[in-house]
């Protein structure tokens, strides 16, 4: 496939890069928030900057450490029991890949909202 | 909430524009793809620019046809049953809304990406 395929392509909007595992718009969120900490987020701030339940986000937390991308340190702090998860390297990469063909949608789609709708070659009936 | 929340906000990386019926990675594909066409595409036009099966491709369009994002007309070209899809007003005017979203996550997410992973202000453990 070449760099620039062509609008009428076969597969040209079939995005095969938005990996489901990072799309779906609460680990989207939880890898967002992770991509610029080395050293982590704990449970409790990851739920708070991501809006989840307790539920919800340890759902997703499973999601993320089975395809490898996050890890989760079972900890104390003190005597308190806390839960820090990073980023792993795996994660890093396929985050940065997926973002490229999200990049990829958003320039995709811009071009289509500021063309002129009325200048449509090559899109003939039947 | 302002426009530019402070990186450590509650709900900072919730993402809630990110539609779940315009997000779904198929829909979205099958929305850029009709972005830019006035006139619509016809069914195996976008089964074939968005790689989908039939059954795929007609439960994805029922899903968008319920939200009123788009309309499913049927009819003839001669003799031939022909179905085109065309985005409705409201469809445009959601995808847009969605779209501005995405480019958030997109600004959010590069900005994370260049950022010196130790200069880590704010984020001590505990």
């Amino acid at each position: 496939m070449s760099d620039t395929p062509s609008a009428d392509a076969p597969g040209r909007f079939s995005y095969d890069g938005l990996d489901r595992i990072l799309h779906e718009k609460a680990r989207l969120g939880v890898l967002v928030s992770l991509a610029a900490r080395a050293r982590g987020l704990l449970f409790g701030e990851l739920k708070e900057l991501c809006s989840l339940t307790d539920g919800n986000l340890s759902r997703h937390l499973d999601v993320l450490a089975e395809a490898s991308l996050i890890t989760i340190h079972k900890g104390y702090e003190g005597r308190r029991p806390q839960t820090r998860i990073t980023l792993t390297a795996e994660g890093k990469r396929r985050f940065l890949d997926y973002l490229a063909e999200l990049e990829r949608v958003v320039h995709d789609a811009r071009a289509c909202a500021d063309e002129d709708a009325d200048a449509e070659p090559g899109w003939a009936a039947g």
